[in-house]
């Protein structure tokens, strides 16, 4: 795919504002012909394709935005869809439409089939997307297509789309501050895949945070494995059982599913978890905080990234540019008794 | 609301099988005249109506079923809504039509109001319903709208209409045999709201258990309250709280969610949960089993439950009447520590 050419591309080119570019091209405003002229040439130099179905060049409209997750395997819950779903489609009534809400497929060339079945049909006027990773095939498709979505989540930093997504690397950073504060300096993550664009963007913080703080890094404390609790437990006892000079005082995971795996196998092998070891989690689902120890966590604004993406979706519809179309919005790091200890650094 | 006429009555009252009256009725079958003005005096007396919409009157169809539940409360999560989503999005999307997902009212007339929408502005094709209760006004609506819909959940016991449901009582009978085999004989109950129909199918269970084992029942061990982790961390303290002669040795909660909060309780007393106090939950949430201890509790075949709603609603929207359109289907105990030791009774 080739980077799509956007308003700002052609605003940037004949050295106007965006604002300007807009109207011009929507008949509107009020510039010289040489302004209007300069713009012109822009388009037609870089080639930029205004958004047709955006211009409500259609028809009939279908008033439906369509939606698709991917499925909970066995061992994990997805701590977040229930809240999302319920504020995009309390958003999207608001507006009236409604949500259409279709099956996942892990195999980017069947989603992507999925998604033109949807959009040649006439069935949705717009989609959202979430799950986004790199190179991600439907993000491609659709820019391509010039077809209104909004991403919940980023992918390929150059590719320019609306997208709401959390900071995860500032939650991590956040709870990487938190642990230094608490004197830990041999600090683990229990990390995802590389090919993760959450999980990177999550490692980053720690990172991040670590250099800042001037703090070494072991190789042996950034492991990689796969969202589930089973896996947090491998990881959590592979750490433990490192020499006591190389061993962590402290594991942040990038998820409570991995934390809770992590908790048990430290409390199986003997440590009192926030005393001995702190671990932490990320998403504070709601049963996080009757485990024992409570769970120090990360809570995103799940509500909050909806009700932006539903806003974001409903501006692209209607063929506007949001200025603000990049939009990421801070966690919260949520202290409880998993990271109580204190460490004192000789 | 009058008891909506059904086939079934119309076959009594003819002295036919229900069969050769849809049949007769469908312009089908080989009877006798005798039998065919039989069946037509029965329809005219009974005031049936055959479901107009199902018999494809409509011209135009939306493909689109549409569905709304319950959102969570702040501290509890529900167990089931996303393997259940992708259940029916699965079953429906094989037969070529797309789930709406849309907002749920919690006041009746504004729920009504919803459906109504929905249905006569022709966005959908047929309804799946959850949360049940009993008195049910989107159930009393649709029945008398004769517009096709498969309830999960039951209503009031003489209202015929097509539904999926787990058989909570025998659930609840499961869990409370397995105490009294364990050797318990003071079990008490952590229950919903009288107004749930849930909780009363559930709690059904636990009285019908403790009277074929002819273990008296104190009224102190009958609790009652929402359901959320909270509610259940009080209601346990208040049951341990007893007097050493009616203070239970096991507490059955209707939900995960409860027992988690009366795992708690009774740790905090200073119990040991699986020694000297039993508990059980109802669901088997994905992190439960990592609870300290994991919990004995009750699983539900949601995915079977989705599969066969979405056969039923075909069958409605096709107009067929399915002769097996009330479906119990059995849900598993799941045995863990939490019920680990036994009681001997003197």
């Amino acid at each position: 795919m080739t980077k799509r050419i956007t308003l700002k591309d052609v605003a940037k080119q004949a050295g106007v504002s965006y604002q300007t570019v807009s109207k011009v091209l929507r008949g509107q405003g009020n510039v010289t012909a040489e302004t209007a002229t300069r713009i012109q040439t822009a388009v037609q130099e870089l080639g930029y394709r205004p958004n047709v179905r955006a211009r409500n060049l259609r028809v009939q409209h279908s008033h439906l935005i369509a939606y698709s997750w991917p499925p909970e395997p066995p061992d994990v819950y997805n701590p977040i869809l229930e809240k999302f779903l319920q504020s995009i489609i309390e958003a999207t009534e608001a507006l009236g439409h409604h949500i259409l809400a279709f099956s996942w497929q892990q195999k980017s060339d069947l989603a992507v089939e999925g998604y033109r079945d949807l959009i040649q049909s006439g069935q949705i006027d717009g989609l959202i997307l979430s799950s986004v990773e790199f190179n991600d095939s439907r993000v491609a498709y659709l820019m391509d297509l010039n077809f209104p979505f909004v991403a919940f989540g980023r992918s390929n930093p150059e590719w320019d789309f609306p997208y709401v997504d959390i900071d995860g690397s500032d939650g991590i950073q956040q709870v990487t501050n938190h642990l230094l504060q608490q004197g830990h300096r041999r600090i683990a993550i229990l990390a995802w895949p590389e090919t993760s664009r959450t999980g990177e963007d999550r490692l980053h913080g720690y990172y991040e945070a670590m250099r800042q703080a001037n703090v070494n890094i072991e190789p042996e404390w950034v492991i990689r494995g796969e969202n589930t609790t089973s896996v947090g437990y491998k990881m959590a006892e592979q750490l433990l059982q490192l020499t006591p000079a190389k061993r962590p005082t402290a594991l942040i995971c990038l998820s409570d599913t991995m934390a809770i795996g992590a908790m048990n196998a430290a409390q199986n092998i003997g440590f009192v978890v926030g005393q001995d070891i702190a671990i932490t989690g990320f998403d504070d689902v709601p049963l996080i905080q009757y485990m024992r120890p409570p769970l120090t966590t990360v809570r995103q604004p799940i509500w909050e990234v909806g009700q932006r993406i539903i806003e974001l979706l409903f501006q692209a519809m209607a063929g506007e540019i949001s200025l603000e179309r990049h939009i990421l919005l801070k966690p919260k790091l949520i202290i409880r008794q998993s990271t109580e200890g204190t460490v004192t650094n000789e």
